[in-house]
């Protein structure tokens, strides 16, 4: 069975948890948001690609939320003394590794889909990983008064600046990386994660070309609600939503995401059992709604969801 | 007084010290060789000018020669798990610290004269550090059936691979960096330190106009022999002098090097006691010598060489 995803970071990785041990046998693909890669100090960061990357290698640091286990800050502390770089966001070494290894590939002009097997070639993801495009498609967020990277309004304002809207800079002339759109025609069953609908999913889905790949696949397409009783279940999502005028509900996002049958991207759409009232309006939507369990706190709750998702999806 | 050194890294470094030891009140400019730069896993790695500017810090690794003191090497330890970089060349975590701010800045688009001040800074070094020039030249050894970097014959095999030549590749395009060619002008005295003549000292005056600019100062010019009883004092310049046809011995160097009054670069010439007998030969060819302790072991005998190279300058 070929399963492709479309995944962000922490909860796209959690979720490729769950797939992959759901469904150890399955060929998994997934389809990774670049929105919040960007140039640092010299480097390129790709925070959802790493955070897929360590967290299927089971090199992640489960208490922070991010980067690798076992970081020190050995380079980031002379960045400090030198005064470059943001003081509010600290690259660990470890993490400057992958950044670097990353950033000789890119420079010796290969692109990021052939850097991406460079580096994960080194554990057993399980997973294979590919970015939703070579181009550098960045999210900035457009505030009161001027525009900013996404990682600065995220990590340095904490999503707390109101966003009036967010530009993915250099989108209209990106296509999608070479396999995605394969991976999407060639996908027995089509998985939404439950990322950020708007800077995660909504990145991925707005390189032009791969919303119209998702529409044309035979597979079914079923999404998995990040909204879990009117509330995100991590990060800040809802200041996202907000900012594009969706409620942060489980059903609101379903009909943001829109059926396949009206020009929208779902057939299918798991809500929480906490959102059971959800499942009526979705379905009326045209997408086929299901209520299970979808805390995804442990491996076996995430291979549950992960096997309702795609129980869902052969069912319809 | 000005005090202008043309300097290499770990000679140069120490010269260096010995000059702002003797002239604490001097305004000591060292324009430095940028010959062993090079892009490496994604950064611009300078030796030379990090050699001195940890050595003039106090933050130099003594023990092992080059780097910074208390270094350690995470980083290097994921780029080795990624394949990526040389297995033989270990960029330390400090180090890396030193590498991504300069190559943060080069990429914001500074010439590489403005990125040294802001590097710099951190410490109060008591010199002004030049590069020789904004340009990327970088030398490569011409070896029996190909070339390589210098880092490569240097570091990998350790210069034993008999070279046939050195090429200071882009060299013909490049122009002394920004205040290089004023600082030799508005030099009391100019110093050559006792750095490797040829892909040190050499690289440096191979910029076209520095040469003629050192010929054009009125300040005296003088050089120190890296050369001490027919051996060299550290590394392998002897490898690099036989490539180019100059042996080995300190009157060799001196007469390579050339007297002013015949388009060479030196007025004024220091040999240790041990080369003594190089005193006469090398005064045949216009250019004053004198003999004196050179071994730069502790801080008063690199003070003594210093006063004894200026002292022999404001005599001439």
């Amino acid at each position: 069975m070929k399963i492709t995803v479309l995944a962000g970071g922490v909860g796209g990785s959690r979720f490729l948890l769950g797939v992959r041990s759901a469904y150890p046998d399955a060929d998994i693909t997934a389809i990774v948001n670049v929105g919040d890669d960007m140039w640092h100090v010299g480097v390129r960061i790709a925070p959802d690609l790493d955070t897929i990357m360590y967290t299927l290698a089971g090199q992640n640091n489960t208490s922070r939320g991010w980067g690798r286990v076992g970081e020190s800050e050995r380079v980031a502390g002379e960045l400090r003394a030198y005064g470059v770089g943001w003081p509010w966001f600290t690259l660990g070494d470890l993490d400057l590794g992958t950044h670097l290894a990353r950033t000789h590939y890119l420079r010796s002009g290969l692109p990021l889909s052939q850097v991406v097997p460079l580096l994960t070639s080194r554990w057993d993801l399980g997973v294979t990983l590919l970015p939703s495009t070579d181009s550098e498609v960045e999210t900035h967020v457009r505030v009161e008064g001027g525009s900013m990277h996404f990682q600065e309004w995220w990590t340095r304002h904490r999503a707390s600046l109101p966003a009036l809207a967010f530009d993915f800079v250099g989108v209209s002339s990106a296509v999608p990386a070479p396999g995605v759109v394969a991976a999407l025609a060639e996908a027995d069953v089509v998985l939404l994660a439950p990322s950020n609908p708007v800077v995660s999913i909504g990145a991925i889905l707005a390189i032009p070309g791969l919303a119209d790949a998702v529409r044309a696949t035979s597979a079914p397409v079923v999404g998995v609600s990040p909204i879990i009783a009117g509330a995100v279940v991590r990060g800040m999502a809802d200041a996202c939503l907000t900012a594009i005028g969706v409620s942060t509900s489980a059903d609101a996002v379903a009909l943001h995401y829109g059926a396949r049958s009206a020009e929208g991207v779902l057939d299918g759409w798991l809500v929480d059992t906490a959102d059971d009232a959800a499942v009526a309006p979705v379905a009326s939507a045209g997408i086929t709604a299901r209520a299970v369990p979808l805390w995804l706190s442990d491996d076996a709750t995430r291979a549950q969801v992960a096997r309702d998702a795609v129980e869902l999806a052969l069912a319809l």
